[in-house]
Formats: C-alpha cells, sequence, structure tokens
C-alpha cells in the first residue's frame, strides 16, 4: 500500500512538473491534457484520476507556485522585523525581493494569469489574493513592527507597504509584463532599483 | 470624388469602433472579423481592404487609443512644468494622471496586450514604448525642467519619473490587472493614492 502511495504521489508531482512547463510556454489554451500525460508519461486517464479537468490542473499549479513565494517572502518580513541595522536590512531585503519576484517562471505565471483573468476570473482574484495581497499584508504587518520599535513613522501600515513594494519592484516588473523573457535586467540595473527605491521609501517614511 | 472619400473614412471609422468594442470585450482570439463587419454595417470584403487582417486591424487600434492618451498626457507634463505652486498642481497632476490610467477602456487594452504579449511581441514593445515609455519620458523631462528651475532635487530625471508614476499608478493598476472591470476604486480612494504618491515623491525629491 505504501508503494501503491509512493508511486501515486510520483506520478502527481509528474504531471503538475509537465503541466507547468507547458502552461508556461504554451499558456493555457495552447496546452493539451495529452501533452501533459505524454510528458509526464502516464495515461490522460491518470491525469484526469489526479485533477478532474485542465481548470482544476492549472488552478493547482498556479496556487503551488504563489505559496511557495509567499512563504519564502514572508519569512523574509519576519527576520527584517528584528533588524538591528534598519538601512543595511531593509536594503537587503529589497534586493531579495527583486530577485524573487523577477525570477523566470514567476514573471511568466503572472503574465498567464492576467492573460486569462477574463476566462478565469475566479483564479485571478485567488491568484491576487495569495501573491500580491498576501505580499502586501506580511509586508505591512513588519512595518507596523518597526514602527513600534520607532524605526519607522508609518501612519498606514498597508499603504505605506504597497509603496515599498511598488518602489522596489514596479519598474521590472512593468517592463517584463510587455518584454515577456527578452525583459532581461542586469543585476547591477536590479540592485539599484532596490537600493534607490529604499532610498525615496526612507525619504518619507523614516525617523530621521 | 469627395463623396466617395468621405463615405470611405466613414466606413473605415465604423470598422475601428466596433473592433474596438469587439476586441476589448471578447479578447483577440475571441474576435472575428466576421462580426467586426456586421456590427459596423459594412461587407467583409471593405474590412480586408482597409486592414489586411485581422492583426493589422489590431495594431492599428491599439496605437491609435496609445496615441490620442499619450498626446493628453504629454500636454499635462508640459502644463506642470510651469507650475507657480509645486505641491498643488503635482497633487493636481497626479490626480488626473490616475484617472486617466484607470479608464475602462485603458486598462482592457493594457490586459489584452499583456494577453497577447506572447503570440504578437511586436505589438507588445510597440505599446510599451508609445504608452508607458512615451509618458515616463515626458515625466522625466518636466522633472528635469522643475529641478532646473530649482523646485526639485533631482539626479536622474527618468527614474525620479517611474517612482512618481508607479507612486501614483501601482496600487489602483495592479489591482485592475487581475480583478478586471471589478477593480473599481472611488474617487476618494483615487485621490487618496495620488496624494499619498506625491507627499512620499516631494519626501524624497523636494527641495525643503
Amino acid at each position: 500500500m505504501a508503494v501503491e502511495e509512493g508511486r501515486s504521489a510520483r506520478k502527481r508531482s509528474a504531471i503538475m512538473e509537465a503541466a507547468t512547463t507547458l502552461f508556461l510556454r504554451k499558456g493555457y489554451q495552447g496546452t493539451n491534457l495529452d501533452e501533459v500525460a505524454a510528458q509526464a508519461t502516464v495515461s490522460k486517464q491518470t491525469v484526469y484520476k489526479n485533477f478532474d479537468d485542465k481548470q482544476r490542473l492549472f488552478s493547482d499549479i498556479v496556487l503551488g507556485i504563489t505559496e511557495r513565494a509567499g512563504d519564502r517572502f514572508q519569512a523574509m518580513t519576519l527576520a527584517l522585523q528584528d533588524t538591528d541595522d534598519l538601512e543595511k536590512d531593509l536594503t537587503e531585503f529589497a534586493r531579495d525581493y527583486v530577485a524573487l519576484v523577477v525570477q523566470p517562471q514567476a514573471l511568466r505565471l503572472r503574465r498567464l494569469v492576467i492573460g486569462e483573468s477574463g476566462r478565469f476570473p475566479e483564479l485571478a482574484r485567488t491568484y491576487y489574493e495569495r501573491a500580491p495581497d498576501r505580499a502586501i499584508a506580511a509586508l505591512a504587518s513588519c512595518l507596523r513592527r518597526l514602527a513600534e520599535r520607532g524605526l519607522l513613522r508609518v501612519d498606514d501600515p498597508q499603504l505605506a507597504a504597497s509603496h515599498l513594494a511598488f518602489l522596489i519592484l514596479s519598474i521590472p516588473l512593468d517592463r517584463a509584463m510587455f518584454y515577456g523573457d527578452d525583459a532581461r535586467f542586469s543585476a547591477t540595473d536590479l540592485e539599484r532599483f532596490a537600493d534607490e527605491g529604499v532610498r525615496v521609501f526612507l525619504a518619507a517614511y523614516g525617523r530621521s
């Protein structure tokens, strides 16, 4: 029985992996379950037994990716709120944040969800709640803590978190939505976006 | 002959109008030229005579809409650079800017272009150059002038323009990409995004 369960789990994860590759490369409409089954080397019946239909498979993939990124981001905000050197650690945080968001898989997923938001409004909402909204909530809670510790002046943590996030991310993120995989940024550019975003944020929300 | 030209121009504009409505409602793939012809009450041959194919029609529409919005935005930046009361006029400018960008037609167009960027990379690039890039360039030139007049401290006008634009726009724009026409914002919310974005910008780039 344990062997059988292990095989099932392996098949499920092979299907998820194959489908992730195909959805991100060919879009939702361009992907069909026959191809997913072939690439995962399972039968089409096995795909259906595990995921009901293409929409369910797509939705499980989107939510899996956003959850892993969200967990990582939350850990970053928890580390930041205990900082002893705000400017230095906020700059480090900003550099890690931009690096997390411009990963090709994350960008492709974001474009795909926006592109399919007309057909799958529920999925787009769920993505928004679990990815951008969850990130802003975690960051807001971190900024509130930093304000309580006397390191920042923040009246509205939610708004301050949005300002910080968009100051750091918007330049590369906006460009990547239109240029796709060709929107390459050098490490130097990304660090500059992070550093300058933090500079503007601290000018408005810093204590000194 | 003049009568004939007038009829042609009217037909062309009827096609553009019908196609704009259909593309923005049904997406690129969901729209076909038979429907465009029927809604414009012209023959399908007339559609092809004017636009070669669906891709050309789509591209002409996208570029027409972005050009009109771009012209209007450029006029706003030219007015701002002669301000006698920066904080007041920058706040007015920010409120007008956010109102321009959250128009349903502009948001639908942006979603559509992002969604089709895999299939039409050229169109997405052209859109990006003529819409966001052109806006940032116009704003950068305005901020440079304001710095020359001693009203702002700006080392890198391009970066400062991106910071200002994203501080003002990102909250509603990001949400609208995922929530579609359901991402409604009250006038009060939009003014607050504009006002707070300007506050943060002036803290970092203002003279006082």
